[in-house]
């Protein structure tokens, strides 16, 4: 069995996810779920951490911990200023936030990647540089070849470009925020039934069409009314129209961030359900498309702390 | 004094609004606002209409009551079939559904309107109709001009276009239910002050060209995301975060209600506050505006009461 090498810690706003892995990526255990960073935990983040990794305690005396997500944010542990973009693994690793966290021993966050131009709105993320990082270990990049294009499907919604091995560009879709917020806070949830909606393939591909049709912004604004309508007129089951309305915000999301070039493909980098929606409706918008493996941010984790001198070469 | 000829009603899903009208249209008076429809009112509708318009008990015991609004709608007194779009306002007469009121006489609802074509979703409307016949009194409309764009903005805004005196299409737009919905319940809300805030016309107006600039549907679901980054890097102060994301959509709405066909001038049917604010964004779009006068409803009613000959020409 390999030796362990390293501390992988994912915190997020909802969950903490730390992993015992080896200089060669393998990963030799994982902690259950612990607690995300809002709320903070109230017996702090030091504490909160050192139980989640006391299993390991006799294997990671002298392990570098490696943190990322919004644990760097300035509602998390310490804030660590943003990167600006573009910016490769090299970078990340050179920018390596070290806290001064005691008995934990060495203890890095990744910083967040921004684009503060002043032509467009700020566009920042934390977290999903690391799992970008990851996802392109197992993707062929060769020097010269065409950008690729990484979504991270959820709440807020990442899209990045990615040139060889630097992420470029990148921009944010609200699109998991305001379906929560339209389905649940709109006129369009009244006719929805209340229990979890088992999904409706055929009313998804409807929205997906609908969404990713051609019109300016604000058609959004009109398209959404017809989930209603649909509904009321009896073209859509009650029981589709989340489905329906899931797939015009998606499918409206999918032809936004693709609309000035058609990549070759998305690798969608995600929970194995979202992954599979955001597949569907690439599929039915012709977009060729790949799901990263699970542990992207392990991966990523373990890229970033090579650059950085942390971890031995496997040998 | 002119004599009572009609009792105008304006029944919507929040209020009922009553008032005495002479032939000519004079408003002798008006009713206290009452309950809306949602949820009905406990003691009935007849009883509750009874009730509003007692006080002219002795001056409309023979007088007909025209009804407009969601009272008409399946949660209303009685559901009025939808009539198909186009339609004027001699159809809208033609239409009228009588009710059986008992002591109230003669009581109309004017049918709401429709599109039901199946190359596009539905499109409905309750009571607007009656609004857009009503400012159409106002506005000149000399045969063989353009058609004419009116805009009943609010919670779902309604875009009619209108040849001569004709209704001819319509479309809804969610934009009310949607910023009550993202600046309540997505993360756009958190550092927006939870006081009520005061406009803050230069954040609504980079809102609005930001909205209307050109892109996919899709973009929306991205530009949101800026009223967050925006405050997050202070380039916007956090009281000014309501009206950035208001001038948002509501220029994101304009641009694309107009984008097929830009209009020689956009009449406004709503109240003061919101029509001011519609005028200020169509204004900086370059499109010219005018506000209809108030009680578009009631001068909506006088037409179609007309129009049915339930009104005597005004002597």
């Amino acid at each position: 069995m390999s030796k362990p090498a390293l501390i992988s810690v994912d915190w997020g706003t909802t969950s903490l996810r730390c992993a015992l892995v080896a200089a060669d990526g393998a990963i030799l255990a994982r902690s259950a779920d612990g607690p995300g960073i809002n709320p903070p935990p109230a017996e702090g983040f030091a504490s909160t951490l050192t139980t989640a990794i006391a299993p390991w305690r006799y294997q990671h005396a002298s392990l570098p911990i490696l943190m990322s997500g919004m644990i760097g944010s300035r509602q998390g542990w310490a804030e660590v200023p943003y990167l600006p973009c573009p910016a490769n693994a090299a970078a990340l690793a050179e920018h390596l936030h070290r806290l001064d966290a005691g008995d934990l021993g060495d203890v890095f966050i990744v910083p967040g990647l921004a684009m503060l131009g002043t032509e467009q709105p700020p566009e920042v993320m934390r977290g999903e540089e690391t799992q970008i990082i990851g996802a392109l270990a197992k993707t062929t990049h060769a020097k010269g070849a065409a950008a690729q294009l990484f979504v991270l499907p959820g709440t807020h919604s990442k899209w990045a470009t990615v040139t060889g091995t630097e992420i470029t560009s990148f921009a944010t879709y609200m699109t998991g925020d305001v379906f929560a917020a339209l389905r649940h806070h709109t006129i369009l949830g009244r006719l929805m039934p209340d229990a979890a909606t088992s999904d409706d393939a055929a009313a998804f591909a409807q929205g997906v069409s609908a969404g990713a049709a051609d019109g300016p912004p604000g058609a959004l604004l009109n398209r959404l009314f017809a989930t209603r309508t649909l509904g009321l007129f009896e073209r859509l089951p009650t029981a589709g129209l989340a489905s329906y309305l899931s797939g015009l915000l998606i499918g409206a999301e999918i032809a936004a961030a693709t609309a000035l070039v058609k990549p070759e493909v998305i690798t969608i980098i995600g929970n194995a359900e979202l992954s599979q929606r955001y597949r569907a409706a690439a599929d039915q918008l012709g977009l060729p498309t790949t799901i990263a493996p699970a542990d992207c941010a392990v991966r990523g984790h373990c890229i970033i702390a090579r650059a950085a001198g942390l971890l031995k070469e496997p040998s």
